[in-house]
């Protein structure tokens, strides 16, 4: 098993207005995707959808403040079953998240991928906490070929 | 043994002109950090340095269009030993790198930031290859309270 793992800061932030961002539908259109349905409570599914695709994700854990975590049940094959969570602290003058997708079953191409997606997602994040305004897909950064 | 993983494609770029900007100190200071120098031949010792601190690392494999192989020799405790590889290839109108930062002994909350700051960098490097300007630090995008 291998992990995409990630560390952002917001600037002037908590925690707590991280996880309004991670656990409304309002806040998760506004930096990762714009078309982002469902149900974000605990037992929850949220549908993600993408132009090359999408993600339904079920919500195993939320707490207020400090962690969410998401089980992925439909998507691209490499990623059914594999969890991503979001620890959150503050440090200071900033709200910390820690990232992990966790689970893959090989590091596939597919894992660079997203590793590199992620990474920008998690800056769309901070963008959104920091100034009220992310960039989610489709107004999302294209880092290469594959979107 | 955990690793880094990345990847990113140059729209409109050849493997060569990443290559370029991967083995010469101009292309070098122009993505990662201005402040690089030594000797990017193989075998040669390039010093990269930055706000909090450098990296200098050994070249131990350069194969024109296709590999650099980097080995960190001194900076933070967490990196000596580890390996830096970046593959080019060519995918219809874009060279794809694939990057890996091979070795960490341990996910420390370190490396979740590294990961993160290299996507950026490595963001960078394609903004520099696409239009011959990179963020290379000290203009580099702050993620954190890590830099």
């Amino acid at each position: 098993m291998v992990d995409i793992l990630h560390r952002v800061g917001m600037k002037g932030a908590t925690p707590d207005e991280v996880y309004a961002a991670l656990t409304t539908i309002e806040g998760l259109s506004g930096w990762w995707t714009r078309d982002t349905t469902g149900d974000p409570g605990v037992g929850g599914l949220i549908e993600f959808r993408f132009g090359p695709g999408g993600f339904d994700m079920v919500v195993l854990e939320s707490v207020p403040g400090k962690l969410v975590r998401w089980e992925v049940v439909d998507g691209p094959a490499e990623w059914i079953g594999t969890t991503v969570r979001f620890d959150l602290t503050q440090a200071d003058d900033f709200a910390i998240v820690m990232f992990a997708h966790e689970g893959w079953a090989e590091p596939v191409d597919f894992m660079y991928h997203c590793s590199t997606k992620w990474a920008t997602y998690l800056v769309s994040l901070k963008e959104l906490v920091e100034t009220g305004t992310g960039s989610p897909d489709p107004d999302d950064l294209k880092i290469s070929d594959w979107h």
